[in-house]
């Protein structure tokens, strides 16, 4: 789907979705640029992103000092496996040459081992041909600088916003009362110096992330207040065991305890993550799934790991977006070893116990990704996103039928209404109504406004919803509130009569 | 005001506010955690921030290639005076030795000059008292690092968000309808290799900034649509000629136009923001001034530039925390040259020009530290911040009034409709209600709720003001607009009977 990636591309860097970053300079792969209706759009995914009422949003530095990452094991083991070629000397990822050319999963396999593998294939550089390739060495992917008048002091950007929570933990968990669980969020940046970025925004250099950690008893991992919410709520299990049928099999969240053996809290959460995905932000539901991993894939720390994929037809195929990570408590253990500084808290038996902590992992980047290529559509007379209501970037768009006759002044009297209503409003007069209609199509904004003739008799105006094309006339002054149910999901057919 | 300055960091650490960065492992000077009530402050100053209704947001990456910061001279320009002492190792600012010593301002003058002011005036190092000082050298403040596989390429972390509008104009204007003026709004983190962060958040090494750069027409400089609205609003101004004196001056936007010869755009921005500080923030007028730079102090490129300075007695004096530059068509040109990517844009006359920029530049952090400084209150009984009401963290706080008898239940059904109609909630009953007062009081929050005895037989409630202590009774249905009214700023004695 080459041709579909392109097409959207094309809108996207056109219309102020997304560009390379210093583009004008060449760009650098792994680094883009988010315009202003990209930006609009990122912000609404991440005011949606509200997985559980109770958690706390906390925002720390990108840069943290070498120790950090000394406990959270990253300086050891955040690496991939690089080879080069010894002829055109490219550099390139081992693992990703054996997966490309044999679609061999080795996630988890030593050096020797892929070289093994890599030699017994005869396997190429995949740029210039020559099978003459470096012994495969590891590589550590987070950036390191240094800080300080002479550089005295070593420091890395975050590979991960996770291990900010994990610092945090003691100081907040005493700032909000002593509770357990507590759940902090963080949405901020993380670094990866990927050898070869790639997909789109499925692997960048920089990237967002939305990490919600989730910290517990592991004696209550069982203890889930609102399960019945959830008790017979159906998941879309994608297990380890058919991998190669690709079956997805749908089991309530009581058959996933008892039948798969997972806690109730991870099985909660795997619900609350699956109903964001299909409620708020509507992705159709076979293109949804959740992806068991198996023990060699998963991170040593993680005991229990599921990954969300969305299925994206411009990279064909399944591709992953977040994960639910049962972390244990391997993080405040390492933290509490390297710092010296008691990650332990008590609970009402009067029990120490450092908390465990589940992680729920999203990429912001390959959401916002997601939601174009899934919400993209090509029709006979126009290419259009359709976003639901809630998610467009524009929500509004507002026209005069032409330029005079005080046409526009009404419009723009309607424009400030509805912005001081709390819309996200765009005003526009130049061109045609109908390539008016086109352009706002294109980026998906879902209600348009025409001031006519008959407004300036009436004081109404029509409504035209981008999905059908059909219109209706609102009168001005019910404008906001029809508005504000048309967003929430109304059918125009329930707000007014179709004229058009 | 060191002692206020412990008991308000002592609160702020303690409460949730903010904390050292990595404090467990020691922490690094000049990086900070924003804990959940900080977080909440945060956002609130940066949704605030809406100087302009005509300007989008864009993001971009912190880091940036090198060609970036050839063309905007910060490679060769953002640099500091360094000096070390040759007995006991420190090193130090050459310029702040010599402006804490002497109270003479050093910016823009040559190294050698900083040399012959140390020795002239035999000054020593701030640590061990020697007089051994090397000589000063140039020391650049941008974080480098490598990027790819073997480190091939050079990024720097961006020391201001400004250079990512300008290498983004050219994709937004016409993104945006080839239309002048366009406001491009970043607010993201920017980076300094500080060689001595001080001063708490007045010099860190990662920051946040807010910053606004519109892109005009240089010959319309003097064309403002709404000057009818400032032209009579007192612009608080500190002249340079005033600097001994330390007087400032009311004058109005048309007379600072004409006395001191300003643009009347410039002049119509230095409105909007004393506005945000006086009518949004709410900071007491005779703590704020609009600070005159000499060309001397400023950067090379600004044209003009005046800084925004909040006095704030912790730190015993004004401080900068904002500042309008007129950046001219300095940036853009040489992003052109230096990319050979054209600049140029063309008005209604066919005029070929690049556009010039105004840059409207917040410090995030310096901002949400004055605010914490400003509206900190120390009363006989108790310590409290009277934030302006739609500032605070937390919104409304909800008790029962005794921890049985079916009162928590209910005080839990109006935790949910609160927090259901959008206001941000905390619900508590651990303690006396008095102390739950204070603890909500102690973080600012303006609006506390308490069910008792009656609201089971009246349904209603009480809701007491954090600044009087005063109360009222109000129905529970009508409780949100209630609410709302009051963050919106009405008087408690407008919105029912005091009657405690």
């Amino acid at each position: 789907m080459q041709r579909k990636l392109d097409k959207i591309m094309a809108i996207c860097e056109k219309r102020g979705f997304f560009f390379p970053s210093a583009e004008i300079y060449g760009g650098k792969a792994g680094f883009w640029t988010y315009g202003h209706l990209g930006t609009l759009l990122k912000r609404k995914f991440e005011n949606e992103w509200n997985l559980d009422e109770n958690f706390y949003e906390i925002e720390d530095c990108n840069l943290l000092p070498e120790q950090v990452f000394v406990s959270s094991g990253h300086l050891e083991h955040f690496r991939d496996p690089l080879t080069e070629c010894k002829k055109c000397h490219f550099r390139f990822r081992a693992d990703e040459l054996i997966e490309d050319e044999l679609n061999i999963n080795v996630e988890g396999i030593k050096a020797e081992a892929m070289d093994k593998i890599i030699r017994d294939n005869n396997l190429k550089c995949p740029k210039c041909g020559s099978r003459e390739l470096t012994k495969v060495r590891w590589f550590n992917m987070m950036f390191e600088l240094k800080v300080g008048a002479v550089g005295e002091e070593t420091m890395y950007l975050r590979p991960e916003t996770a291990q900010s929570a994990y610092l945090s933990f003691k100081r907040e968990f005493y700032a909000l009362r002593e509770k357990l669980p507590i759940g902090l969020a963080i949405i901020g940046k993380a670094y990866r110096n990927e050898i070869s970025p790639r997909q789109v925004f499925f692997r960048l250099r920089e990237f967002t992330q939305a990490e919600l950690q989730i910290f517990f008893d592991p004696k209550k991992i069982n203890e889930v207040e609102n399960w019945n919410k959830v008790r017979r709520y159906k998941l879309r299990m994608f297990l380890a065991k058919n991998r190669k049928s690709k079956k997805v099999v749908e089991m309530s969240c009581e058959d996933v305890v008892k039948k798969l053996n997972l806690p109730k809290m991870y099985v909660y959460y795997l619900a609350m993550v699956q109903r964001f995905y299909l409620n708020i932000l509507k992705i159709p539901k076979e293109k949804f799934r959740l992806k068991e991993l198996t023990e060699k894939e998963r991170a040593f720390y993680n005991k229990i790991h599921y990954d969300v994929e969305l299925f994206l037809e411009t990279l064909e195929g399944f591709k992953e977006v977040a994960g639910i990570h049962y972390r244990t408590d391997y993080d405040l253990r390492n933290h509490q070893e390297g710092s010296k500084e008691s990650m332990e808290v008590i609970n009402e038996k009067k029990e120490k116990f450092i908390p465990h902590v589940l992680e729920l992992s999203f990429g912001v980047d390959r959401n916002v990704f997601s939601i174009v290529d899934i919400f993209f559509k090509e029709e006979k007379e126009r290419n259009l996103f359709v976003f639901p209501r809630k998610l467009a970037p524009i929500e509004v768009a507002i026209f005069p039928l032409v330029r005079k006759d005080k046409l526009p002044q009404k419009a723009r009297k309607v424009f400030s209404l509805l912005k001081d209503s709390g819309f996200i409003v765009f005003y526009d007069e130049k061109g045609s109504i109908g390539r008016m209609y086109r352009r706002m199509d294109e980026i998906g904004c879902p209600a348009m406004i025409t001031i006519d003739y008959d407004s300036l008799k009436n004081d109404d105006c029509t409504l035209r919803d981008r999905d059908t094309m059909k219109q209706i006339r609102v009168k001005i002054d019910e404008l906001p509130q029809t508005i504000l149910k048309f967003l929430n999901g109304e059918k125009l057919t329930k707000l007014g009569k179709i004229f058009k």
